[in-house]
């Protein structure tokens, strides 16, 4: 590989020639070889873009920053956004606390990139824009970075998950609605309970999907507050006067998001609660997802020896070894997800609690642990809802025969002969394993009649 | 000790003769000996008192229980809820999953309590009032337990968490106002940054109890939904018409909170999503409360060789060998608090996500944790906030000698000479062991009235 | 209440007139009203009885405490371990993070009931013994409270929670002899799979606990290492030659546990490892039983529209609207209690990882997450034991209808016919709902003599 | 993209032309968009490398399987071993919870890559090996893939981790030897107390680490059993006499660690207890790697207005805008990575605890959490290890200046002159900013040469 000089305040460090970046990410590649490359998530850098061009845009307003150079670091923001820079940033979650390898990584890429598209050569002293002095004026790592995560949180979670829950939520209210009549057993404690419908049973997935999209939206006012005009410790030192509302304005004007400054720096730079927030809300819709998806995996059990009341899509061949098996593998993904979800709030909650005076050094991996959350519980809804929500079907014939068994039906007996005397007849049908009927008659305590009256599961769902 | 007979649907048991539980409650005791006894919280208890009067009075006015019934019912309803039976409840939280056995406990001491109440024997066989048809009407142990779970929690959060945070978040407000002048030394990864004042500082602290707050505050409606009505699965199986609204708003009536029917009953049995919410944003402000409290014992450490800007009261002698040490034992207290309650909300995540069917049968262990987080953090930031916040003042002479010590206000010399020619003046300062002024004087990089011009770390702040 | 003076080095404090402990328990009472009172283990305190019987002994016998106090400090600590002195010890967990004022606590109580025991009255001043000059004589919090820790710990795993697994691990592995013959349906993905028989489902259960024991077993010789002698700080300052080794050996003497001091004095009271450690092997076990139990949960469902391949002990009515209804309650207790245990863990974990330098002070929330783990477990394995798991009987016709009616049986003629053309014979079976028998005769790939010798569920299992 | 025709149970799919990978891989790919492509760890499938051709030689051995297949089994398993393939596994973690498409994706692969290693075209009919008949002989999804769990599990931890954590103990073990006289103050609570030496406390947390190996190598027994020859269940259908024990010989051989067959292989399939143990004494050991990372963040704090008692290695600009910052980022790297390592035990313990019946159906989420602490664990000790622990050096000024500052060398005058005694003398020096030798005289308790003999903070350190 072919390397030039680049250069920072501790000196000169080799770097391939045909990169972007500089000394520092540079560093940053030699000193943190933890786990895969590149690993720093690209709505990261993304988001930088963003924020760069905007904080450009609004030193130039502001009178701090010439014009040309305003207008080449918007130029290369723009490329970043688009995606066209990825492979310029090689560095990896595992370094520094405060990504402050990764804001540098930014600004010697837009430096050099600025420097090319001026007409120069890579690598020639005296740079047209200035990493420290120019892209990342009026700024500090300690501000960008949360800025950046608060961009790509809020982003990931407003164009993916929330629309990702939504789809799947709407399905199973669909679902809910095309099963409302199919009568059945209900359970609880995992032992037959009294009837209600499919429909109904839905319905309140619906419910749990509906107050978490709910939980998470009630974030992201939190989520939309940027620490972006803090600078080093939270005082906005080395800013222009006015500097803090107008680049966030500047943000939300380019994202499209409704992003506004941070009413308190100090809080935004030391703390990252609005992140521990958010997640918390996203994992409170994985403990709902868990319960549900659970459900539909035990709803489908069968095809012969199981609880059988659904049909779910048969997708793959479900095993190596057993011929014509089919498995709830949408579940699994699905449930294999919740658990990461549930295990990345740990890690964000004891990362959220440890940082110290001005600044909460645990930065990279709580966005990473928060970003992964929010892909990957939006991808496997998505691929739940496509591969196996859609799809599923009530097994009448099953939940007819599991219906018309139930001992719980004497529930509906209790305001007419009172609690002890339903309970005799349901041991007694339980004890000589006949139907209710026949033991309610052969005790003599109602007449046919009654029983035949009373006990109708259809009433007992409250839907007639 | 003497014990009476007593009977349910299984059969005799023998209950201890001067207590008004029955057999049910007896059962229990023998069937789950596991911990202390009488774990579960009080608070349930006395909801129950709450649950049981409204249902009772509500049952009356739909015409399905008569007056007499209905008084007696609310009698002793109103003895639980001032807490003169709380020995009558002696089950612990390690029982069935659904807190059957604790609505039966409640229900047997009223149906028995209300007995003699009405003038007769405890023991007699036919009660005035029977534990299921009467005192349970309308009700399941399926909509009763998670009803109470939700008063309980509501208002332990409502009259006593928020309350106390926000004594806590006062009291830093007051100090962060009072100190708001008293400019320091910064401090990022440990390491010394740019200045700020202390009352910044703290501004920051204030600033996370309030989002926090409003984080907390935002869970409450979900809090707010009552399952009273869905009976055993949630259709409302054996209630009359518009009981659940009723009974809702009873209960609102007795406690003073804004209660409400659950819009779906499906969800608030078989789910506790909305607790798992409330739970994930008091999780959140302990988060914040770490952060804050460890901020505070390091400012405080010392007396001599620590850091040492602030002074804390000192409460009692802090070692048993060390003769004169003090120790910042409130922050111990408040962060050992705050693990726990971290501690609790993995259990209640997982506790909340095991849901089936129609029932989450894991409602004790949650109610407890979720109990035992806000009563502690509750009572951990009112011992915090007397003992400990409402004295800490700062250290002026130590905080003097940190802020003219430190090689970081170069900083604000970036906008003047650039980023690496501050950079020259901190590294050469550093190595020679000098200060700031001798080392960019050394430099020829500007004058002595330029950098007293441009140093100034009051004006670093951004406050003047 | 009456109230004497009690004096410590920070000046007089008033103490209820008729208790044993002195100045710095009642200003611990006062500065820490958190959550119930008197919450610190009673564990705790008994160790310390062992701890402080231990250390005056040592004493004495290193010539450094005269006989007479060392006998005085002696009885009152038999006392403690007898628990005759528990309402003695009214201090909660949410203290000091050493600890130290427990230990104080136990230094008053012994010094004040020592004094009585010599025949003076409570309250004079001149206490016969000192509370820190000769019962806390070399010794500090720092070092006794976590010698208290490991005392308690490893007596309550040892005594209590390895033989309550152990009782459990026995009840299922004569379960599983017993049931070894009962040929039934497996299943994989909730879906139904080749055939094993009820006792080899059952000696994974026991597989589980023996590895469980033995992972619990391993961490025993960390947590048996003491940190007394160790002091203030791991040296241990004032403490006579030859006194750690020989301390350890006397409560190792005076508990009949292989207790040794601990080889690194600074690791053992800067760091919980040890317990961090025994308590991941608890939380392991508690993973395996939530598995053990759910199984049985679901095997035991229905009793007419759930699995119902095994029969569970009907403890109690299970509903309190719902005649009749019998429920896994024991199942339901103990999944709740591995829950508690799992959230312990992350307590533990956070608690563990925020020692700094010299000390860790989050001592009495690790150690009481601890105790809580390892008695709840124990309690539950064995309420579990009793009242579930001796009563587990195979259900028979059930689990017959299930094995004649699986498709996955087809995978015996893989080795015969190929994986493809069994798959076709399940598909054909599956789609047509016919038996296996009459697809695989109607597809042509194989005689009735050939299925009947190759398709049989017994051999299946690999027992035969 | 050209496409060829593959072909499996469900029917026909379209499968990339110069892909080796069949219809089952395929499915997977389209139904699982979750994520990252090709996320399942690589280790995963090297593992199956050795599976596969262990597989085939012992199915060769035991008379199943013709030597050619074999042959041409082993050659592509050599291959996959290599990782010359690893472009031919596209899957997900987020795919079925068996792992079966990753089993199905190695059979396919080897089954297409031996057809043409054999001579034939790929795409064309009737295989030379087929992917379940020859590939997946005497093996099932459900046995394979925990045994590439293990393999993949007991290597990383053998080869990667332990080495890694034992050089960083190495490191710290020699500089605990280096500074084994560097007398400096103790700290507790974060208060001043007294002396022990820099050696000393490094000696501590190479204790630590040293019980931390200790306990992550107690699990590797476990980690060394092997599901295989249990295929679908654990009964070991499909498998010659002799299988299981004969094909952990020949993987224990092939990969040189001794692999041993599960003695039970019901619980080898259905739990994960083995990985949940083993990633509990990982998380542990990160628990004392944040304890030791902490401290030296601390001691490292300044350079001019923390604790600043040691020096760390300069390694990279600290700060976009702070010139001449230097950061403890090596520190922040590990904890972050320690952090990490904590959420993914609460995901592994969830997972873990979710299988039922003869399958837990969270395998590739479990195991690419645990492989991701391990390897990320490993890097970041070897990272800090080399760019942070072999440079600690003392700042003996630093460390004089506090330790002579410190009250707590008061101490030492416990044994003679009383607890209460050298109170008066601390209290009085900190009230009037004294040495304590001027408050001790001043107070007329000991003589200046007393103080001088008995106050000597290097025999205060037990070393001398």
């Amino acid at each position: 590989m072919q390397y030039r000089e680049e250069r920072d305040t501790m000196g000169v460090v080799m770097v391939p020639a045909d990169k972007y970046w500089g000394a520092q990410t540079q560093r940053s590649i030699l000193n943190f070889p933890i786990g895969p490359a590149a690993s720093m998530p690209k709505e990261i850098i993304h988001a930088f873009g963003y924020l760069k061009k905007a904080a450009a845009l609004t030193n130039q307003e502001l009178g701090v920053l010439p014009q040309e150079k305003a207008e080449l670091i918007a130029r290369v923001a723009d490329e970043i956004i688009e995606g066209k820079l990825d492979d310029q940033f090689p560095l990896v979650i595992w370094q520094t606390g405060s990504g402050t390898q990764s804001n540098m990584n930014v600004n010697e890429v837009i430096s050099n990139r600025a420097h090319v598209l001026a007409g120069n050569k890579l690598g020639e002293r005296k740079p047209a824009i200035h990493p420290n002095d120019d892209v990342n004026k009026s700024q500090s790592s300690n501000d960008t970075f949360p800025t950046a995560m608060h961009i790509a949180a809020y982003k990931t979670v407003v164009t993916h998950l929330i629309p990702a829950v939504r789809t799947l939520r709407d399905t199973l209210a669909r679902k809910s609605a095309e099963m409302m009549d199919v009568v059945k057993i209900g359970r609880t404690h995992w032992m037959d309970a009294t009837p209600l419908t499919l429909g109904q049973e839905f319905s309140g997935y619906v419910a749990q999907l509906d107050h978490g999209l709910k939980a998470l939206e009630n974030t992201l006012p939190h989520l939309s507050e940027l620490a972006l005009g803090g600078t080093a410790v939270g005082t906005g030192l080395n800013t222009p006067k006015g500097y803090a509302d107008k680049v966030a304005a500047k943000i939300a004007e380019l994202t499209g998001f409704p992003f506004v400054s941070a009413a308190n720096k100090f809080e935004a730079l030391a703390a990252h609660d609005a992140i521990v927030e958010s997640h918390g809300a996203i994992k409170r819709i994985a403990v709902s997802l868990m319960k549900i998806a659970n459900d539909i995996r035990v709803l489908a059990s069968g095809p012969r020896s199981g609880i059988g009341e659904i049909r779910i899509p048969e997708n793959e061949p479900g095993s190596s070894i057993m011929p014509g098996k089919v498995n709830p593998t949408q579940v699994e993904a699905l449930t294999m997800v919740c658990v990461q979800v549930m295990g990345n709030d740990t890690t964000i909650t004891i990362a959220g609690s440890n940082g110290h005076f001005e600044l909460n050094v645990f930065k990279p991996v709580i966005i990473s642990a928060f970003l992964q959350s929010a892909c990957l519980l939006g991808d496997a809804c998505l691929a739940f809802n496509d591969h196996c929500a859609v799809g599923i079907e009530p097994d009448h014939p099953r939940i007819k025969e599991h219906l018309k068994n139930s001992l719980m039906l004497v529930t509906a007996l209790n305001t007419h002969i009172g609690y002890e005397n339903a309970a005799k007849i349901a041991k007694k049908a339980h004890a000589e394993n006949t139907t209710l009927k026949e033991a309610a008659l052969a005790l003599g305590l109602l007449t046919e009649a009654e029983f035949d009256k009373w006990v109708d599961p259809s009433k007992m769902t409250g839907l007639y």
